[in-house]
């Protein structure tokens, strides 16, 4: 999806967030805010928002000289996260619907997300947990999603954020790990969860853990290496959690089912829901074999 | 007190919303944005963030050509309120204490601010005004309001946003009127009031209302009319209604009581208090006769 006027307002704020949680030096807040507000203001509204993103937090860095704002905030959330996850683990396992219910802990994990809410505390992750288990969700296409699950040869599930990461591992601990790859960013962006954030959570002793080569907050392909555009195409099911990931394959013609909270307007306005709800839906980008057959 | 840089994305996003409620035209909506980007980008943030908001709005009405956008939802407001009125009123004279009473409802109607929520429905006003009736002041002054109202031989009411006038014109009424001058803006910027306003809801035949001349969303003294400034001098209290005003005058030395909800984290950080909260407070930037002496 192209990014709206909308996102701008919130791209201004995000790098102002980002360059305080990269120094506490007033005069560089004011830099960053100056030059972004300069780059945004002859920006090509054209791209998806993560492209956007991915230009002002690389400007944000080079300002700032800090190549890794968040790695505070992600190294903590991924503590607060493993703490809960012997007890999220208990409650899938116990649960009538083990897969239902870890679809609904990964998709309660998606409110760690500093690019729509730097001001998110850990106590806000138990509230989400507890809303998710007991929402609807919108349009939920979940016997879709169980069957292609069943049928899939190879799985990529690309994650989105640290923090979030341990939920994933849970939801993926109920798929045929056998077959499933899962995918992070290249490079610290935001708090978006790279192959370290991986490796602390455990998330590699289940599955083959690869990277994208990019810096976006999402899956700009042409940003991504070959080898994560080979394995994304091999693949014949993708699962792609968060914002990022929808922003950024919702138009690509692949068989993708989206997880994600919904948490900003824009969003909520492409998908056809409200801000807050939780989303499972296979793209509608893509006709697979079994549709076009159909046809 | 001047503008913080987090106030940036705010207005970047308020412009873009005064911009839609001038046109539905996409090509100028982004217009607005790219100037009002690059004007910030160069801003003197040494400034309060009302005078940068005169500048933001002088140009979304001189690249729109629309001269009040926010005209049909000002009129929509004042009607919604006007329909409350009656039962707003019969409220405050049976209530053990009216002047209280009113208080607590002028605070619910600042509810009404297009600066703060773009988004406002009609009905987030009777969410407001039952838990305005509900909750705790913070560091509430009322005794020493009462007494100021007692003791004063000239009262300037500088009014806030439409709408919100019909909620000031009940404390109003619980004043000793022959002594209350109100003011509002001198021409349209966001939802602030006006004297058609005034006119509109009923204020302008209780008491005295002036107009301070000026187009900024707050009380900036030096682009206001000299007549006004003259009132505002004259004036032996002052009660200010709103945010826009707080940000204006509360370094004045003058005696002021500021009335508000707190609706964003930049004020509520300049007073000390929690987003949502209501205030009742005298200014601490003036000594007045009384505290002179003492000294």
């Amino acid at each position: 999806m192209k990014a709206y006027l909308d996102c701008i307002p919130c791209f201004i704020r995000q790098s102002l967030d980002a360059a305080k949680h990269a120094t506490q030096d007033f005069h560089i807040h004011k830099q960053v805010l100056r030059e972004v507000l300069r780059l945004t203001s002859d920006l090509d509204l054209n791209q998806n928002p993560p492209k956007i993103g991915q230009l002002i937090h690389r400007l944000v860095r080079e300002l700032t000289g800090v190549k890794d704002p968040y790695s505070k905030v992600k190294k903590q959330f991924n503590t607060a996260s493993l703490k809960l996850y012997p007890k999220m683990r208990q409650l899938i396992i116990e649960s009538d619907d083990p897969l239902d219910t870890a679809i609904r802990l990964a998709i309660a994990g998606n409110i760690i997300d500093f690019g729509v809410n730097g001001a998110l505390q850990e106590s806000d992750i138990e509230k989400a947990i507890s809303e998710c288990l007991a929402a609807d969700f919108t349009d939920e296409q979940f016997n879709a999603f169980r069957q292609e699950i069943n049928d899939a040869k190879e799985i990529l599930y690309i994650a989105d954020n640290a923090g979030e990461i341990v939920f994933d591992r849970l939801l993926i601990e109920q798929l045929p790990t056998e077959i499933v790859t899962a995918a992070v960013r290249g490079s610290p962006v935001i708090n978006d969860a790279t192959i370290e954030d991986a490796t602390n959570t455990g998330l590699s002793r289940i599955v083959e853990v690869i990277t994208n080569g990019s810096d976006a907050p999402g899956t700009v392909l042409e940003s991504c290496s070959e080898y994560f555009r080979y394995r994304f195409g091999k693949a014949d099911l993708v699962i792609a959690k968060g914002q990022g990931n929808y922003e950024t394959l919702s138009d690509v013609k692949k068989n993708i089912f989206f997880l994600l909270k919904v948490k900003c307007p824009v969003i909520a306005g492409s998908i056809g829901c409200k801000v807050g709800e939780m989303i499972l839906r296979k793209t509608k980008a893509f006709i697979g074999e079994k549709e076009n057959a159909r046809i």
